[in-house]
Parts: C-alpha cells; sequence; structure tokens
C-alpha cells in the first residue's frame, strides 16, 4: 500500500474514533479509494437524521491535493443520492481540517484540486461537529 | 465462511444492488456480522435525507431466526445515534422481507428472535421503497 494511502486509512481510523466518541454512527466505507468502481466516499457518518460524508486525503508538505476525475464524480453523486453533505479531510503534516467538497475547483484535466490556503482556511473536526450540532438543532426548531 | 453467512453476503450484494438501482446512495459495512466490536448493520441505504439500516439474516427452511444479544444491541446503539430506521432483512427459501427491528422479541437469555409467520407478513423491497419515498415526500411537505 503506498504511504499516502497507508497514511489516509490511519487518519480515517482517527476520524472516526474522534466521531464515535461525539456520539455519531460512523463508518469507513470498505475498499475506500479507488479500486471500488462506484465509488463511495471514505468515511459515513450519521447523527440525529444528518448524513455527513468525508472523502480524506493525507499529504506531505506541499504535495497538491487533488482527486480524480472519476472518483470525484463518482462520489458526489454517492451525496447527491444521500441528501447528505460532502466534505474532503485533509492531514497535512501539522493540521487536520474539513473543507466544503464544493469549494474544489476543476482542473483543465477534469479533476478536482484544492490549494494548500484553501485547506488550512478550513474547519478543525471540532467545527464540524458543531456545524452537525447546529444542523440538528434547526431541524428539531423545524418541528416545534 | 459458513453457509448462513455466504449465502447472507450474496444476499446483501442483491439488496444494494437493487436498492442502488432505485435511486440509493447504499454500502455494505466492512466485515459486516459479530466479528466486529462495534457492531453496525450490514446495509447503510441513504436517500435524499432518508436513512435505512437494514440487519441482513438468511435461512433455510424452518430455521430459527434470532440475533445475539450483544450484536443486536450493538446495531440497535448505532440506529439510535444515527437517526435511522433499523430494519430486519431475512431471506428465506423462496421470499425476502423487511421486518422493523422492534417487532422482534427477546428472548430469556436476552437475544432477539422473530417468528416466521411474523417474517412472511413483512414488507418486500418495493414496499420498503415506497415507505422510504413516501417519508421522503412528508419531509418535503413538511418544508413547503
Amino acid at each position: 500500500m503506498n504511504s499516502n494511502k497507508s497514511r489516509g486509512s490511519s487518519v480515517e481510523r482517527y476520524i472516526v474514533s474522534r466521531l464515535r466518541d461525539k456520539g455519531f454512527a460512523v463508518i469507513r466505507a470498505p475498499a475506500s479509494g479507488s479500486k471500488r468502481k462506484d465509488h463511495v466516499p471514505d468515511i459515513i457518518a450519521l447523527k440525529s437524521g444528518v448524513i455527513i460524508l468525508i472523502e480524506v486525503k493525507s499529504r506531505k508538505n506541499g504535495q497538491k491535493i487533488y482527486i480524480e476525475k472519476e472518483q470525484a464524480e463518482g462520489i458526489r453523486e454517492f451525496a447527491k443520492r444521500s441528501g447528505g453533505e460532502l466534505f474532503l479531510g485533509v492531514k497535512l503534516p501539522k493540521m487536520l481540517r474539513f473543507i466544503k467538497f464544493d469549494m474544489l475547483r476543476q482542473t483543465e484535466g477534469g479533476n478536482y484540486a484544492i490549494d494548500l490556503e484553501t485547506v488550512e482556511k478550513g474547519m478543525e473536526l471540532e467545527d464540524l461537529v458543531r456545524y452537525v450540532e447546529s444542523k440538528i438543532s434547526r431541524t428539531l426548531d423545524s418541528f416545534l
């Protein structure tokens, strides 16, 4: 398994365990990554009816962050069907950030990329949890 | 792999493929079954914000249908956290039925069981799809 991929798996396990501690029903998709023909995001996290999908990328210093067109469009289709929100989780040497997948831009070659500056402005895990909690309370308010 | 388990896997793949054809975002949980310590239902199916969780059992003629206490309570906890609805999907020789997990009763030994008669009255896959579609339209109506 190439080093990016093995680092990606340990980051996925870390994210899953942290979200589980925060009360989510959360799993890693089987054989995550591009081997699957039906592309599925790496992590599916559910809480009180809110659906969060996370594609995880792990990068050493300065490496470009991009996702191949076919895989990106597969996980976007999965997210669209689910009615959930798709995030990119990026592990850099000193930080872990979560960015809404719509922030990625499409390159000329059709792949999806994001620059480090945008990643660094992304949410921390605690912010993502608070974001979901606020969605839950807004949904509850709409029923009262 | 014992024959119940291998039959279970092929039934899971069948259900996943049929739900995918019906527009769901759907996956089989990795290493489904009792090996996992954090019990997760066999199938997670999402559509337009509705979360359906399915534990799949496959039985030959007349075999009892039960789920061990620890596994049953693990998948019930997962379902509770998720805010989704938990179903038991039972493949019998001539039929496949879906029953709300709450229909199972707890045995003296603490396991969860269901009798064949109740299973045979369960939903067919098309009924389950219609059930989800009706939940989706009710949610949309509540926003109009």
